[in-house]
């Protein structure tokens, strides 16, 4: 016999689109990929058709005192699509249309479950471009808007929240919000659509999404430069970037990631041993015309010998795309290798190197092993920490995000906070925005329903 | 003999940065530029001189019952920084401070009082700027935050929002948030920076603000195209748009606009009468090479000539920098010209000419006259409205702002809502939005200290 909530949801979504928690056909749903969170147990996993299922499904779980975690694509890395026991989980693979690409006002209206792949791919048949390239295209936009995802290409157009421009999204008490709408600047009133972005399934569901697009740049130039040091790197990127020529791609690789990257994609690049253990600026020009991308390239090129680059290389199409990509997929690598956490703290552009020698300082304190790699042009260091003794893992983190905090960093840059740092947040964060954060979540979600476990503990 | 609020105030910003508000010598603070608006009576006017200063103040005006507005350089056009009558009215004069230029991290640290002139002069003195260019560059950073403020370069490098990366603000208990950082990027909860950006002052006062700057364009060419009708001006901007070129100006102006911008400004285009009364489209390029802008400039004038412009004036560096100055003080032709209103909705960049032929002709059925304008780029209109009876004036203004929102658009695109546009916010805006808005600012603003007539009513 079905329990009072499970009826109801049966009522709400339909019957053949709820399932029991136990049921083995979604042990797979119930974590993300996230390396230090655990999957949860939900009582219930839903696929609503719609907003107002949605919205049904909300008051249902409310009404039972039970917590509600949305989930796209499950590409997440900080647990922040991860129920708790005996929650119910919102699956939104059902709502996976493009509802609209508009090349005259250059926007796509989306349902939360479309995929990158898919968004960029529609955008595409118009001459448009999504460019938010997170690790996956396989996430789900409504995934990307939780976690005001970033990526290679933010160094250019910014994170997920520059792209956001509208939502339609379902609050815990099953009202509806519609925020912004096809329009690149609003001022009437608080700004929703941008408190929403990043909220993690903490104030509310989201149904719909207004994203803008932007014109393809058909060209592009890609050149590695390995240098002696971080330090070097990170002087090298502060002056590529006032250059003003706006690269689309600009990351830093120690040397064992740059190894560990090569070999998760079979790419061999040509660079003695010794240059491949240096540590690495790739840069990425792209552009509307050749000549001007190649003259930009010229330009790069000096700038970085200048800058002391050991060496330059330009990087033939193919290499440079399978590079980009590999790096991009760079998670993968370090979790093959073996990785126990990883960490995306952002800091100062100017403060990298900085950071990365704490950071090595506190793995070497507690024994861990910490390689880096990051979005340089954006001050977004993503760390692999190799330690599998959990106190010994939890101290060395704890070192790791005080040492950014103290260099006036934030927690992270682009995966978010979700489960996995919701603690280091309550301990390292400015206690007066905390407040904020937790009387803005208390007058929206007064009973605790929406992802109770993220955001901030 | 002092109040007791008088004397608590006196003790929190020192007695010579206290006066009461029926001292002759503020008369010109107790309001800003919004035509519609009065000017109000506050209590007491207060300039403190740090954050803690702001701190007391905020708790002695909230321990009284008596609301507090801040107030920068009153530049605004909606009537967010005009105080209620026996309120204490904050003036940021005295924090006027630029904290920081950090040229290697492209970010600026300044107190809410430092104007935008001075911001962007600071800047340039390191091969940067400051892109916000509202009308007013005598505008505070601190204004300038609270309204998300725009301008005519927003076409390119967005609005106030997408340039503030961290704040320090007082809340309405006298508590104090810092938020984001000298960071490009973060999802750490809730963005509260982008809560705070654009709340005119109802959920706190902002005492510190840190911007990223951008590097300097040093090239410039400029390009005036009528067109036959806005429909026609609409299309053309699209196509601009599409093709990735990128203007850092792209503005309509309809004839008797482009009339009293130039008569204000002593400028002669010469154009023949008939192309003076055209619907124009003022695009400007800027870059880094000369031979690229010029390049650049050829394609888009080929473009313009596609799309069906009448001629396309390639403008004289001076008189192109005249005329686009002009076009930023628009406001004060129309207003010396005797407009009763103005507004600045803003639609979807697609629908700026069906938007200008409603609003039209809402005036013709009140018997107002509606000139137009805007930054077409962003689909965001200016118009200027003619009616001195009171109650045709709001019946056209009604008219207008519900054929606005009727096409998918907003309130405001960048003067913010203020005291001028609450009540038509709290009639056409989204229910479920508003009912966020309204629960955010209590859980912030639970007395109704800060700005009470503002954002929405």
């Amino acid at each position: 016999m079905l329990s009072a909530l499970a009826a109801t949801l049966a009522t709400a979504v339909g019957p053949d689109h709820v399932v029991t928690g136990d049921d083995p056909s979604v042990a797979d749903l119930c974590h993300d990929e996230a390396l230090g969170v655990p999957a949860g147990k939900p009582a219930h996993v839903v696929w609503p058709a719609d907003r107002d299922e949605v919205a049904a499904v909300v008051r249902a779980a409310r009404a039972h005192g039970v917590s509600v975690t949305a989930r796209g694509a499950g590409t997440g890395l900080s647990g922040a699509a991860t129920p708790d026991d005996g929650a119910v989980l919102v699956a939104f693979a059902r709502m996976d249309r493009i509802l609209e690409i508009d090349p005259v006002d250059a926007v796509a209206v989306v349902q939360p479950g479309v995929t990158l792949a898919d968004l960029d791919a529609a955008a595409g048949e118009h001459g448009l471009t999504y460019p938010v390239h997170p690790g996956e295209l396989s996430a789900s936009v409504g995934g990307t808007v939780a976690t005001n995802a970033g990526g290679m290409r933010a160094v250019r157009y910014g994170v997920t929240r520059a792209h956001v421009l509208g939502l339609e999204a379902v609050l815990a008490d099953g009202s509806v919000a519609r925020t912004g709408g096809r329009l690149v600047k609003v001022s009437s009133s608080y700004d929703l659509t941008q408190l929403l972005v990043g909220s993690e399934g903490t104030l509310a569901l989201v149904t719909e999404v207004t994203v803008r697009l932007h014109p393809q740049l058909p060209v592009r130039r890609t050149v590695l430069a390995p240098f002696s040091s971080a330090e070097a790197v990170t002087t090298a990127v502060g002056r590529v970037l006032a250059t003003g020529l706006a690269p689309s791609v600009c990351e830093y690789l120690d040397g064992p990631t740059m190894r560990a990257v090569c070999a998760a994609a079979d790419l061999t690049l040509g660079l003695p041993d010794d240059l491949l253990d240096a540590d690495h600026l790739l840069v990425e020009l792209a552009g509307r015309r050749a000549e001007r991308v190649d003259e930009d390239a010229e330009e790069l090129a000096e700038l970085l010998g200048a800058a002391g680059a050991a060496d330059v290389f330009d990087l033939p199409a193919g290499s440079a795309r399978r590079l980009v990509e590999a790096r991009e997929k760079a998670f993968w690598a370090v979790k093959a290798a073996g990785a126990d956490e990883i960490v995306d703290l952002v800091v100062p552009r100017s403060a990298m190197a900085a950071f990365l020698a704490r950071a090595r300082a506190a793995g070497d304190a507690h024994g861990a092993r910490v390689l880096g790699c990051g979005h340089a042009g954006d001050g977004n260091v993503h760390l692999a920490v190799f330690q599998p003794d959990p106190d010994a893992l939890a101290a060395t983190l704890h070192d790791v995000f005080a040492a950014g905090i103290a260099l006036g960093g934030a927690i992270s840059g682009e995966h978010g906070v979700g489960r996995a740092k919701a603690r280091h947040l309550a301990e390292l964060g400015d206690p007066g925005a905390l407040d904020v954060v937790r009387r803005v979540r208390a007058a929206l979600d007064p009973d605790g329903v929406l992802n109770p476990g993220c955001a901030l503990r």
